[in-house]
């Protein structure tokens, strides 16, 4: 089989089987294949199934700790410390954000701080639970350093992804959701495996040259638009980092450099309830002003239509819940191969 | 005299008497020449008391009210709903920051959000306030509209800009402000006064065709970065707007198509105290390894030292304050004939 589709919730009961064998406790397991499978249901294979292969191993091998039990303290009534004890960083992110939302319900706005948490995937994910709580919501992570500041060659910064989320009335929400890296990590690691050459002036190697393959080895990549995406590098750097007290990225090992190390991460939530300010039927009325006058727009030659942030993502979505997961064979392959060493039947 | 410099003091109070005697009350009038000056210390005079020529005739044309009473409702323990009630946009600015650090004392966070107010010039101040207060700052505000969404050839929003503020040890702050079109308006506006044509890739005319003289009439902004612009004006647009009631930036009518029509403006305010997660000396001594990992990179070629956000604003701030506030010729010019207009001697 080249490729295949699978239905999503046989996807996610067999993601779940396989962390469970990893050593994963069945709730921690359960969440975190949730989070995997929602990646590849909007499209985001990269942030999807696929990472059972990285995930399982360092499972089993304790780099990711299960169960983790991770410490909440509300230090103030809008604000939440965690401490994610090296669990998955999909299932803390999960808790994390949930937290923020329950919280902003009562209190208008809630922020939970997360550190030594691990990655926590798509960003996306975690928005877009606030959005379908009526809320709006941020996620910042940090992660192993890869990007340089604005004018400088070597990296200081994780991608650090910038996401928020809002909700629509048909169900669907906003989800921003981008890497503050002019390329994201993933993309250049597929790009790579293919031997494919790195763009102009997203990536310069250990000299500050720019243009050099990807093939040549690691490369520090660039922030996106300049100085405005070194800014909110740093942005998500002061808040998934610095005031989290997880290590900041520059001080996560990397899975090159050290792949025996376990990789703390940190981040943050942000949940703030939008019925504090007006209703939702007002709230609802006021988007589709702001989506029509969008979708209304003149538009650039040569392009068709403007789509809304996530809108791509909710459409794989829709389609793939119908027609199955669409999983490309070296996924099938691994997950097979990872499935056999584990006694599992996959579920194709 | 074809520049001049001013010491500070002077300069704020002779803006605080053109302000009272446009029909500004002095308390309002006193803060709104506060933050003017602060942009003309910080190096930033496209949003300094250069705009005394816009807003003074407003005032005294009841454009901008004064006394504004400024209605605040909390709304939740975190939340706050003001009502700007047309007026002076860096005071209601100013005002709703200050709640909103009162409030992220106690509650650890908290969000304003602002209707009807004015245009409230440079973001960077507010977010400075919070971070002079122990706090992480977000400031955001809508705009008459000028920038297009990504695709799109006609305006739908403001230039929105984002803005974000984390204290420094030495009491200068980490000040992210940037516009979300791919040029600042005020960068534009000047460029035209002096006839330069719009650089390639930040605009387009009518027809979407880029490339266009400023001279040429209207031109529509594009969003900087590609898609990531786009979503962050949307996001500015969603907070500043749509949640708190303000008129989008697509309804908010233009200086340019009527000049007789106040400009409803929307900002909302976020504040996070920083020890509700670790206390000063742990943040400042966190944030200063991470500011050493950035100043120690190795640099592009051609690139003789990385400059944090703000590092520009504050090094000009300090100069400014010791040596006295540069004012172009234009700026004095028309800083006199106001004056004279108001029978009140400039302080030069």
């Amino acid at each position: 089989m080249t490729h295949g589709r699978i239905n999503d919730k046989d996807l996610r009961a067999f993601a779940a089987s396989l962390l469970t064998a990893a050593g994963t406790i069945p709730e921690e397991a359960d969440i975190t294949a949730k989070a995997l499978v929602w990646a590849d249901l909007v499209g985001r294979p990269t942030q999807g199934v696929w990472r059972l292969k990285e995930i399982c191993p360092r499972v089993r091998r304790g780099l990711i700790r299960s169960p983790c039990e991770p410490e909440f303290i509300q230090t103030r009534e809008g604000v939440f410390q965690v401490d994610g004890r090296n669990g998955s960083g999909r299932y803390v992110g999960h808790l994390g954000m949930e937290k923020a939302i329950e919280t902003a319900r009562r209190h208008g706005v809630c922020l939970v701080a997360v550190k030594n948490s691990n990655h926590n995937g798509a960003a996306a994910y975690y928005v877009e639970l606030a959005a379908k709580a009526g809320m709006l919501g941020f996620a910042f992570t940090n992660a192993p350093r890869r990007v340089a500041a604005y004018g400088g060659a070597s990296p200081v910064f994780g991608t650090n992804p910038f996401a928020f989320g809002a909700p629509l009335r048909d169900g669907n929400s906003v989800l921003i959701d981008f890497s503050t890296s002019a390329i994201a990590g993933s993309i250049l690691r597929k790009g790579a495996e293919t031997n494919q050459p790195v763009p102009a002036g997203v990536a310069v190697d250990s000299k500050g040259n720019a243009g050099i393959a990807a093939e040549n080895g690691p490369v520090t990549l660039l922030p996106f638009g300049g100085a405005k995406g070194f800014c909110l590098g740093l942005l998500v750097e002061i808040l998934a980092a610095v005031v989290t007290g997880s290590p900041m990225s520059f001080q996560i090992p990397s899975m090159l450099e050290n792949p025996d190390a376990s990789r703390p991460t940190g981040h943050a939530f942000l949940a703030m309830d939008i019925a504090a300010l007006l209703p939702p039927d007002a709230y609802h009325a006021r988007m589709e002003m702001l989506v029509a006058a969008i979708k209304g727009s003149a538009l650039l030659p040569g392009v068709t239509e403007i789509l809304l942030p996530g809108e791509t993502r909710w459409r794989n979505y829709r389609k793939q819940l119908k027609e199955g997961v669409c999983l490309d064979s070296n996924t099938l392959e691994s997950l097979r191969s990872l499935a056999a060493e584990m006694g599992i039947k996959p579920p194709w």
